[in-house]
């Protein structure tokens, strides 16, 4: 047998074969714009469609992440994988629009923060569309296009939320997608990620932004003496309002008794200042549970 | 004239003239520790004198930091600038005991995080005494001497509050104490400072210990799944608590209305979620306010 493991070199198509060859992305922000620069660095040969204002689709064409743009979704009529990236509810708009705009079978995703929604919302499709809801980890201390990066997904957990027993083939075809950006797929409940994300990024981002609001409304231009601890306590209340109205909206009934539960430590701290025991309670759970979050984590 | 432009090199004597002869630091921790490196740098002329343990004393002498060390204080009698460097109310008892141990006049200060409790004590002192109250704003991830670095005040505040009119010769040594080891010196009222620091500091500690403890109860084992968000909120959950038992006891009170004001925030927060215009209004505040913080700081 002849040594066949050198490349072979295909100049006008290189890179893997796409798992999907028409990929259609609506929205164009961090998440979606990430998913763009990927799939294109990914699979050269497959075709990435957008749909976004037409400034964002300008800075997305320079910088080479997507083939085909409108600022109307008229141009996904081919797209055998449609990607919902605009926030929560807006994707939910797009998604009762999918049956006028795309023309045949299709996979159909979406990137938000909350997954009972839209899960919901999809059971609405006719069957010629598989939906499983798809919630992409990655994050960056800013958000739009500008921010977006082919790297944005590495080593993150993409979570799934397949909701019928006829997505498995789907579901497999989303994971190896996930895979190839260099994310780690995970399927669970939608119920359960809207659960878990409520304490694990809703509650710490509403807790960033009231704690930001609270400190500057008492010391005003005296902030600039703060140190670090406050620095990085606050990085998240960076964040626009905009897809967070949606998250709230959406996942009330989650983050409320995660909200609770904080109050309920604050309160206590504010009855035990003075006792010793209350302090020390506190510290050692969370200096354990911090040291399980940051388990073989870089710093 | 001759140009005289050119340094006098004199090869035993090398740096600044002391601005203190004889430093005592009682207690080698993050603080006291990094104060003994910068001060054997700046001035290699003086003496410091430590008082800590054994354990940590030996760590110290390996890194230069100290010439003289011993574990109860009695080695302190010549010093002519004493630093108290121990948690809080540990301070307010070697307080008690200076008029014992020190022989001669001297100025003194610390460097805990409350202000008007040492302030108070320290009226008491004899009049060959001259106390002003200080609190180097460094941070560093990790408490105890390991974490100690000579440049761990470089561009940070350092505040003292001077709180007799007689301590103004005191003051402007000890500010130029403060600038030689690169820190801002800065002067406030005790009570001033009790009630910025208790919002800059205290609440953001509190906090983040809240937040992580909240979290890990209900997240448990998927917390590895979080992002760099909550990493980043809940960094200061690994402080120890011994220092902060101290710091809640002796600002409570002003602790306690810091509290309060963020739960009134996160009470709205809870009651508010699925009303669009109070998380919008929250995160304009806590942008602006995030804006603000991070004025002329490097990310």
């Amino acid at each position: 047998m002849p040594d066949v493991r050198l490349p072979v070199v295909q100049p006008r198509d290189v890179g893997q074969p796409p798992i999907f060859e028409k990929i259609a992305i609506l929205g164009l922000g961090l998440i979606g714009g990430s998913i763009a620069l990927a799939a294109r660095q990914i699979w050269p040969s497959g075709l990435v469609i957008a749909v976004d204002s037409k400034d964002v689709l300008e800075q997305a064409m320079v910088k080479h992440a997507i083939d085909v743009a409108a600022d109307e979704p008229y141009v996904i009529g081919e797209a055998d994988l449609v990607i919902l990236a605009a926030p929560v509810r807006q994707n939910l708009e797009l998604l009762a629009q999918l049956d006028e705009y795309v023309e045949k079978d299709a996979v159909v995703t979406d990137v938000g923060s909350t997954k009972r929604a839209v899960v919901e919302a999809a059971r609405a499709l006719p069957s010629r569309f598989t939906f499983v809801g798809g919630h992409p980890m990655g994050g960056a201390a800013r958000g739009g296009f500008e921010a977006a990066r082919a790297d944005l997904f590495k080593g993150r957990p993409w979570i799934f939320t397949p909701h019928t027993d006829g997505s498995r083939e789907t579901l497999e075809k989303l994971f190896a997608f996930a895979s190839a950006t260099g994310a780690v797929p995970k399927a669970m409940g939608a119920a359960e990620h809207d659960r878990l994300l409520a304490f694990l990024s809703h509650l710490p981002q509403l807790t960033g932004s009231a704690l930001m609001a609270a400190i500057g409304a008492a010391a005003g231009e005296a902030l600039p003496l703060a140190g670090r601890g406050l620095v990085d306590t606050t990085r998240l209340a960076a964040s626009p309002s905009r897809i967070w109205q949606d998250i709230a909206a959406t996942n009330g009934d989650q983050i409320r008794p995660a909200l609770e539960a904080l109050i309920a430590r604050l309160t206590e701290l504010r009855d035990g200042l003075e006792d010793g025991a209350v302090i020390e309670r506190l510290f050692d759970d969370a200096n354990r549970w911090r040291e399980k979050l940051m388990e073989g984590r870089e710093l």
